[in-house]
């Protein structure tokens, strides 16, 4: 059997796993990344799925949970290769929605499955394990097979108080680590924190909290998937006798979906239109809103910025942040909280009234410890979380030797006596712009040159037969230096160009390529003695 | 008398304030920004001076400390307005390198001060009063004059067990409070944090744990200006018997330097040449390297790639980031953390190994009650923390009507009885790009636009006679599409082309902007359908 971990920006094996039994292939979950800095103009990251043909038949897709990190690329995968696709029906729900909004993604043939229900996935048998996570019907994925037993824990946490009143499936985690497990994979977002995540139930007891202080509106925000939230978020407004009204489409969104599958009881006659707000007085109000991450154009963002249709922020509005900022968003969020200060509003954020969805260090050595396995692989998380992750491990009693430090696209043998490197397959992230899958680096260097420095064109006509220029050469610039105010620059450098045509002919230079480089040097050289600037330079030659 | 902050990205009255009474000016800091992410090819950000000719006589510039976002802007200043500056020796030193490094800056004209020792600066006595600061020598500046006095708190923290032995100078703080004050402006940086920051000896005691225990060789990096930090290093160095090697450029000067003014005691014997290091075990050497924000070209970068000249990461080494990130280069730490770990180097990073040179709410109280202003004006900080300190002033007992929530560029009018808004003064941020003062909004539109989606180029030769094309339209791309996997694009584009040119020649267009305009819609809408990207597109007709 092979392990193969994929996907993942600076993170490993976050996004997808391959496991291969013979020419049998099953994938457990494929999530898209979010660009980082440097990827400008991207709108979004796959896991190069290109080595997947080749590694034998795909048997089938399990998902663990409903977060874009662990489905967003099923579009691109089912491009690839057809399987059936295999989650709860809330993860189906939301996966379904990605792959059909994606122009040109083929239909998803999903089948719902059930926790405790083990099912038949060509070689494997795939069994789901209900876990706490920031989603509802959030699971565990368990694989076993002649070649032994492999546990994916995806993304959990150990609450004892959830709001849906079902912890971590640990009674069914005890027995299949009874029964005995070859090899773990395990979440290492949090293994930097020590000590147990608080519950989600706390989050509850802040809201509670703050809505008996409020005398004004309450506008809570959050991230759109975090349905347990929400449900929080709606038993407040009942506990205080407030209306909820709902903004932003994502929000929108997940309220429809997640009370129409059953995940979400929105109390009777608590939901209002957001039109009706004016009819009621700030203490009977509850906007519950997207925009957690400040994006630009979601719907606190707009109110923020006074420039929302509906709702306008006011002195005495409360505004509750309860989200972290995804690394990244860290500038546009605090953007947003200032924006509503100045607005008036009182906003309350950070750890009061938010809590993780993935398990710190004593939560991750109770799953080491339910699950006993024989081998263990840390991913979901960067390079020092998995060095701080197997160290966790070693001082739970799995001896060192057991485990390994996977690289994406490292290929892991599994025997029943060990666990060791097998080869590598292609494994790049793969860039995805508009319709274009697969950007390239050419691409992607010019763009940050040119969002460095900016563009100049050189534009020169030679007369064909004299090798003559037929006139002044013509120079345009965008994003170097302001064309209006820099004439004195620009006609030198028209000057330069002209000087950089006739030497090279008077050495009796003729090949294009070389006048062109004749000119990017000439020009490159002066732009930078007197801007210290590089803007790419395009000479551009027209022979009549 | 008129008290005016200018400067700060976001934060407000962080770099420079002006203080005038009559028609002389006295300035408090000159310091620089870093730009924001959208500020793309932007070098660094100064304030707006262009409104401090038209204030007055400027009479001197009063530095509180040493930090680049307090002296950084000088150079700029001075190339406006000339004036003395005044600052402690180590402050005037670093001011004036930054000054002779600024091509076409004018020459400083220096004069250093002493705590406790007030001086005449134009119709202002000015007297600078020690206060504890991630830098030696820091000061806040005390400004009288008939119309009352204004503190200028700088940034400070209150350290009972320093490392120079100078903790912050409450006995002069609480006399000059006695005295009375007008106006307090404060540091509002670390207002969302309760309680006190731990003293710097703190670091030194971790430093101590870590050095006892490591067996191989130690690393240590820290802010380039944290005297205090490097001179803590070389005690634990001296305490367990290994030697410091310094590497990086800032690291090397800081050391010169601040071993020549007397700010740092370099132990006998500590300090070896880099090149020495290879003669000595791993237990005796200690590198103290530049590189804690993840720089590119930073020493401790290079190391941490493998591409240092002389340094190389191995199994067994412990390095320490005794520094915490600066917003906005988290992800650059966190790359270099990340290689650290896979050299096979221990890390160690985080609140253990670094404290804040900002004063926590406990300590903000404290300076509150030893000055007891009149009037308040919280500086330093985004507006949420503006809000956030003020509230904290009206907790201590300033009433809220004497404290203002200034914003950039007011004019904070101040008379015995009143603090109020008087007008406004231009107050934005100049971008400095290269040589380039003042790079303007469109350029930098320009540049966002280049590098979402690239530049494409339409070259278009039309016969001046018939104004029939010549030939084919030529297209250059750049940042858009990789031109050589897209030639079924870039011909139709070229087809596209050819056929507006036709079009507005038989609908009698034959106006050159007009023809653009077409241009530039045709192959706009045809490339979005495409790709669903927009690239600048550059029309250029050549009339031969």
């Amino acid at each position: 059997m092979q392990i193969i971990p994929l996907g993942g920006l600076g993170e490993i094996g976050k996004n997808c796993t391959l496991i291969r039994l013979g020419g049998e292939v099953l994938v457990v979950d494929a999530g898209l990344m979010f660009p980082d800095e440097e990827m400008l103009g991207i709108d979004l990251v796959i896991p190069d799925f290109r080595s997947l043909a080749d590694l034998g038949v795909l048997r089938g897709i399990a998902l663990t949970h409903g977060h874009e990190d662990h489905i967003g690329a099923l579009p691109y995968l089912l491009q690839r290769v057809q399987a059936p696709v295999y989650g709860t029906p809330l993860t189906l729900g939301l996966a379904g929605r990605r792959v059909e909004q994606t122009p040109g993604a083929p239909r998803m043939k999903g089948s719902p499955v059930q926790p405790r229900h083990p099912l038949r996935i060509g070689p494997f048998e795939v069994e789901f394990v209900h876990v706490n996570h920031s989603i509802p019907q959030s699971c565990a994925v368990v694989v076993r097979s002649p070649a032994g037993t492999v546990v994916c824990s995806g993304d959990f946490k150990f609450d004892h108080t959830p709001i849906d009143g079902a912890p971590t499936d640990f009674a069914r985690l005890a027995e299949i680590g009874e029964a005995g497990v070859g090899v773990l994979l395990m979440d290492s977002t949090n293994v930097e924190r020590p000590g147990y995540s608080p519950s989600e139930r706390a989050v509850g007891d802040a809201l509670d909290e703050i809505f008996a202080r409020a005398r004004g509106r309450i506008l809570v925000t959050t991230f759109a998937s975090n349905v347990h939230r929400i449900a929080q978020v709606f038993r407040a407004a009942e506990h205080h006798h407030r209306k909820v009204a709902v903004a932003g489409r994502s929000m929108v969104d997940t309220v429809t979906i997640a009370s129409k599958l059953g995940v979400l009881r929105v109390p009777r006659r608590t939901l209002v239109p957001l039109e009706q707000l004016r009819r009621l007085h700030g203490a009977q109000v509850v906007i519950l809103t997207s925009g957690s991450q400040g994006e630009p154009l979601s719907a606190l963002t707009r109110m923020a910025a006074g420039t929302h249709r509906m709702v306008t922020i006011q002195p005495g509005d409360t505004v509750v942040l309860s989200a972290s900022p995804i690394p990244g968003n860290e500038a546009m969020v605090n953007r947003t909280i200032n924006q509503l200060y100045r607005q008036g509003a009182d906003v309350i954020h950070g750890a009061e009234v938010h809590v993780s969805g993935h398990a710190y260090q004593e939560e991750l050595k109770l799953m080491l410890t339910l699950l006993r396995p024989m081998f263990f692989l840390p991913v979901h998380g960067e390079y020092r979380h998995l060095v701080l992750n197997q160290q966790l491990a070693t001082a739970v009693g799995v001896p060192k030797e057991r485990t390994l430090l996977a690289e994406n696209g490292l290929v892991v043998g599994v025997s029943p006596t060990h666990l060791d490197r097998a080869g590598t397959v292609e494994a790049g992230n793969v860039l995805v712009d508009g319709l274009g899958v697969g950007v390239g680096a050419v691409v992607l260097r010019d763009r940050q040159h040119l969002a460095q420095d900016g563009v100049l064109i050189a534009l020169v006509a030679i007369d064909r037969q004299s090798g003559e220029l037929l006139r002044q050469p013509d120079i345009v610039s965008r994003g170097f230096v302001y064309m209006r105010e820099s004439g004195e620059l620009i006609e030198e450098a028209k000057k330069r160009v002209r000087d950089a045509v006739t030497q090279s002919r008077e050495r009796g230079v003729t090949e294009w390529g070389a006048v062109r480089a004749a000119i990017r040097e000439t020009l490159g050289r002066y732009l930078f003695d007197q801007t210290h600037r590089h803007p790419m330079i395009l000479p551009l030659l027209v022979e009549v």
